[in-house]
């Protein structure tokens, strides 16, 4: 009998009468034969009332409490769609994230899976039973209580259905699936059938939001066939798979932005070898990331180094590259903001160098400046002015032809 | 280094100042240089709220469900009792049940522990860190999640004294300690300086409501010294412990107790051997405690029984009995309602024949009939009106002299 893993994200399971929902598209599932295993989050806002109990004692909490408090969140939602299941007429068993063993390094707050122990699920499934894992927290081998940070549910999902051998992971959430872009400011953007990790990693840091890309690297790794899908609506999701069954013509298979972005440039750096490393070190030691880094020889033997950032960063990348000008070596920063990124991925653009200079002409065509460009083999992405954001991805949606069913899918 | 166990029920937990009062009353005993087990209750109100979540689910929860979500009100607790204790800037390590070795008998909703595993537990101590464990749960052998209903979190404190060999186990309620009567309806009450396990047993059995009475037999059986103290207040509280040091001329020292009691009889029972069993067993798969028994011939060979219930269960026990009419044989059942229990405890009463017989002509002398008796070998109980039970507690509360402080105590 084949094994389904379902996850339920926190929206999902927010009220009991969701949580009811839940425990009926569970029942589908294993009345059409299957085993299953259901991994859920803390309800709605659990989390966040947590998290304002502990601020009110203490700004600075411990990380092994921290993981202590919030793993309560998740215990809730088993208990309690344990209880759906069972009132539903099913035999259902909640386990906590140490009694599904999931086992995790030392680490709290941010622990990574080392080991799934799947015994004891394997008996729970064997017996016909349901069984509804807390996702987002582990134990480690010395039986500290630990969670696993941003994405932890998604991730524990992936890592039970590979452990068990899953034949599906189907993650349920907001959304009906994978689409070819926001469909908020894309009107012509389409559900997809299926798209490959790699894709789905490009579209997933591109802030698609849907699946976090721990979770999909994991399925990557694992060949664990995922799929996205809604959580109310019984309509088809996306599969993320190899992309094997879907490589022909699709080029482009969507177009992701996102704005709130600012382009930082370190004029005059006086040293490249040790100024480069410096500055990066020194926005890395405070949290900033950084997405596009692009470098300039300038006259002089000097350098000129733009990257871009999160505006919500710009204030304290100034002040931390400033504390250290003297150290890194450079004249002046100036920054930009008000920009937007927008991008197009796909697999197939690895093997057609002509995708960059088509998105270009395209953006040049509606008279969009492009700002900083990267490249990776599966992925363009552009920065232009936040006003041009819309246009740049409708018209790029447009000149791939995105919203239309394309031959190599299903 | 001794070591002291510390018991917080909700109430005492039930806001983030609490549980900060709660950190400091542990921090003092900690820099009296005693090792500090903290052991502590769902915040408050919690437990309710988790039980409303899966009313709404069903009425029918698993038991293993129950505890699996209930579980998670002491785990809040303890996480955040242990942020505000390192916020303070002391060393402390939060354990769940499990977590804290507290082995259960494979039962839920009413486990009995079996085992305590204190190597976890006594490694902290040893590294000169505070404890603080979750009352109430446990897990069994196998790693099911169990909780040990009423009383559960006193029963856990109890039992880590025991296992740890603690100098102390001090439960902190709402109360400064044990009192030689209900100082609301008898304003004479006086704290006790200390009272013996089986004279506790009997006032908290009689409503006292300090100590859940399984904690007190446990304490007793392994003999740990208990003290119930408020949570708040500095003063000292009431110890309990073996009756050595205080057997002189104590011969009552409290009086209790209760209203809301139905006396009901069965008239004209036909077979005493089969119709008593009967009777009782019936009660019993309903629910219904019996309290007071009182038996008596009649002519003819009939018997009748009189016996005491709580006011609540009347209705109840009238129809379960009268669905059984033939099968127990008996004539037919009256009830009085509006009757009150009053009790005299101590265990000094075993050699005093003569306190029965004091407490009768007190109640006679007031005019206060006297409607069922029953005593054991530290407890007379009278069944009266109930709007004489606070003249009556006050008078035989006055004749005991248990207002005055007596030469035995210290």
């Amino acid at each position: 009998m084949g094994t389904v893993v379902i996850k339920f994200g926190g929206s999902s399971l927010s009220t009991t009468d969701k949580i009811k929902q839940a425990a009926k598209r569970i029942i589908n599932i294993k009345k059409s034969g299957k085993n299953v295993v259901a991994v859920v989050s803390a309800m709605g806002k659990t989390t966040d009332q947590l998290l304002g109990l502990a601020g009110q004692i203490t700004d600075n909490p411990a990380k092994r409490e921290m993981d202590m408090l919030l793993a309560t969140g998740e215990q809730v939602s088993i208990s309690l769609l344990t209880m759906a299941l069972t009132e539903m007429g099913e035999q259902a068993v909640s386990l906590t994230g140490w009694q599904a063993g999931i086992v995790t390094e030392k680490v709290h707050s941010n622990a990574r899976i080392v080991d799934v122990k799947t015994d004891h699920l394997e008996e729970i499934l064997q017996e016909g039973k349901i069984a509804v894992a807390a996702g987002f927290q582990g134990v480690t081998e010395d039986g500290e209580i630990t969670t696993l940070g941003r994405g932890g549910s998604d991730t524990t999902a992936v890592a039970l259905a590979a452990a068990l051998g899953a034949e599906r992971c189907s993650i349920c959430t907001d959304v009906t699936g994978v689409f070819t872009s926001d469909p908020r400011y894309v009107p012509q953007a389409r559900k997809l059938s299926s798209i490959s990790y790699d894709e789905m990693l490009e579209l997933a840091n591109l802030g698609a939001g849907v699946l976090h890309p721990r979770a999909v690297e994991f399925a990557k790794n694992h060949n664990v066939s995922l799929e996205v899908r809604s959580s109310v609506e019984d309509e088809e999701g996306t599969v993320i798979e190899e992309e094997v069954s879907m490589e022909k013509n699709l080029i482009v298979r969507g177009v992701a932005f996102e704005d709130q972005i600012t382009r930082m440039t370190v004029f005059g750096l006086s040293n490249e070898i040790t100024g480069l490393p410096a500055i990066f070190s020194t926005l890395a030691a405070n949290h900033i990331d950084v997405d596009i880094i692009i470098q300039s020889q300038i006259e002089g033997g000097k350098t000129n180094l733009s990257f871009s950032i999160k505006n919500k960063d710009r204030q304290e990348a100034v002040q931390v590259l400033e504390q250290e000008k003297d150290a890194i070596g450079f004249e002046h920063i100036e920054c930009e903001t008000g920009l937007a990124k927008v991008s197009i991925v796909g697999s197939g653009m690895v093997s057609n160098p002509g995708v960059a200079a088509k998105m270009f002409q395209v953006l040049a065509d509606k008279n969009i400046q492009i700002k900083m460009v990267s490249t990776s083999e599966i992925k363009v992405s552009a920065v232009v002015d936040s006003d041009c954001m819309t246009e740049a991805a409708q018209s790029l949606h447009d000149a791939f032809e995105l919203g239309v069913l394309q031959s190599a899918e299903k």
